[in-house]
């Protein structure tokens, strides 16, 4: 059935729980990692590799597939499952945080937000109700309700603001999403950063609305990680148990331990993916830079206990090369290697909540030694 | 046993032929195309990608490796195909192309070229016993010797004097090459442009010396087709047919099978996975250049024959997308593309020899229509 969450399991100590999300492209169990291929690819790599890591579902950007190559191609190849030839669930953003962070001049009125093209400064006045439409052009599985994103700090009376026009927007996209039945399904996001008051109003006007699942957004931008975690075990508290959530954008994995704990379902980051490119790698043991001259005549995998492409064929030394020769197979292994990284680290959240044992793998996380090797 | 190069079909009206030059590492069946992989990895490409795309040989560059990440640390990982992990043959190229067209402050003297290395200046003398040693460090399959490259035109006078100190480093290289026994292959390297006398004296200076393997340096760069193809109908004449020869960089698909009408075995450009970054592809109708805008909603594959990953999988529209978007996974999907096209070149030859269908797949070849499409 569409949008149905089936909760597997729950850790008795914690909110933690599994589950599965039915999409119309297939199901993903939760807590779920999505790799974020803004522009319909993963940066790097060829879906078939992604696919072979064990991604579920890829985070799209309708922002910046609304840019280029624009909705109508994309819906006229079948939907951007069609063009981008995946065949698994996808999620597509809706480009709140990339318009208020990467476009110049923008605008926000209670009808919409009005900015121009990072790419070629085009200006464009987009509604909550356009974005509704981009998305159905995409035909993603998932699609998220445009927001207004603010930067950490913001002061709580502009904060406020955002609030009531994130919430208008919402029931608007709501309202305009029902308009005809879908297999798509359609999350809300909420704003107010850390000021509980707001971030409650702001849930509290999704839920009214009733959405298919529902998100934090404006996270982990800089705020207290006491004061995010207090405003995640608050939310818990008021989130139906039956709807998936959706911490937005927050990766480090102490972070998503912590999330998870606190009833949180679905994340998404750059932060393995860009990492790889500049050259900085994840494992069990801390992280490893490549450009430092002492993985020269390193000659041994980049974590031993890692069964990845990368650590099965090639060296720390042979990777710092090609990282310092800026060859693309660089970015391209450095890549599968963080991303198994931190698709492996939910399959072991996963498995630790269903075989009862989720306090100890969350004791290990974050007790971790991390130092660069 | 070490370098032998058995013919195992020939062409009755012409001087094409089969053969299989064996190696440390395995086979090599020729008429044979080698990607080029510089700096130890075709760029855009991992290793098992280039395999399953049935390339027996990479090509890697001496001068590149030496100057980064330098032979010892190769020595160390146990030579070249450890380090970068590449169980099948390699062919080192010497790097004298790469010393004259790279570095500044070239000056040659009778017994060895001064430069400054292109990445940072460093002041460097070597010999051509020197890049003897630095590829007995990599343990390539088949090493070459230093020559002494000259644009074209050069005057007849100073290509004489460049044939003059090439012969004169291939015998001290063969010298130094032979004071130990070795694995190893070293193939000679002839100079001269299109003068047949120089070319000549350069080519019997080299049968003097006695290599494994001849190659022909110094052509493809500017020089008149029917010279150059005079050159190679000479030089066949010249060179004994039990040693493989070789047509140094040069890859457009008429030219090679000119070339192998002539008598040349082995091959290397850096034409189809240079183009694929730059988002020309090659197809069986002309070529493809992704940013043209008739290809934004084009979403038939590249080559409606070709059965490569890309073109069984994604769209002109969709690679027109990645490329415009700067993804790496454009040059990954378009050295894909282009390489299975250079190789299955490569691998029709072999068949149309070996099945006495040489001549007409030559004129299929060469009366191709070459348009965009």
């Amino acid at each position: 059935m569409r949008g149905t969450f089936e909760i597997t399991a729950t850790d008795p100590g914690s909110a933690a729980r599994t589950g599965r999300i039915a999409t119309a492209h297939g199901i993903i169990e939760t807590p779920t990692f999505a790799p974020v291929a803004s522009q319909g690819t993963v940066k790097a790599l060829l879906h078939d590799q992604v696919e072979r890591l064990g991604a579920q579902v890829l985070l799209v950007n309708a922002y910046h597939l609304f840019l280029r190559p624009g909705p109508d191609v994309i819906e006229e190849a079948g939907g951007l499952h069609a063009f981008m030839s995946w065949p698994k669930p996808l999620l597509s953003d809706s480009g709140g945080f990339q318009i208020y962070s990467l476009s110049p001049l923008v605008k926000v009125s209670n009808e919409g937000v009005r900015f121009s093209s990072h790419l070629d400064g085009t200006k464009i006045f987009l509604r909550p109700e356009d974005i509704v439409d981009v998305q159905k052009k995409l035909g993603t599985d998932i699609m998220m309700t445009l927001d207004y994103f603010l930067p950490f700090p913001s002061t709580q009376e502009k904060m406020k603001e955002a609030v009531r026009i994130t919430s208008d927007w919402a029931r608007r996209s709501k309202k305009w999403f029902d308009q005809a039945p879908s297999r798509q399904l359609l999350w809300g996001i909420s704003q107010g950063s850390i000021f509980w008051d707001l971030r409650r109003q702001s849930i509290e006007d999704l839920l009214e609305a009733d959405f298919d699942g529902y998100a934090l957004g404006g996270l982990g931008i800089g705020e207290p990680k006491t004061e995010l975690l207090a405003i995640l075990e608050k939310a818990d508290a008021l989130l139906p148990r039956s709807k998936p959530r959706y911490l937005m954008g927050m990766g480090y994995a102490e972070d998503v331990i912590q999330a998870v704990a606190r009833g949180v379902d679905f994340f998404d980051c750059v932060l393995p993916t860009r990492n790889a490119r500049n050259g900085t790698l994840f494992t069990s043991r801390g992280r490893i830079v490549l450009k430092h001259q002492k993985y020269a005549r390193d000659f041994r995998p980049v974590d031993a206990g890692c069964d990845c492409t990368t650590c099965r064929n090639f060296s720390r030394a042979y990777l710092r090369h090609l990282h310092e020769r800026d060859e693309i197979s660089a970015s391209v292994l450095n890549t599968i290697h963080n991303l198994n990284f931190y698709l492996d680290i939910f399959k072991k959240i996963r498995q630790s909540i269903q075989s009862n044992s989720f306090p100890e793998f969350r004791d290990r996380m974050l007790h971790r030694i991390e130092e660069e090797e």
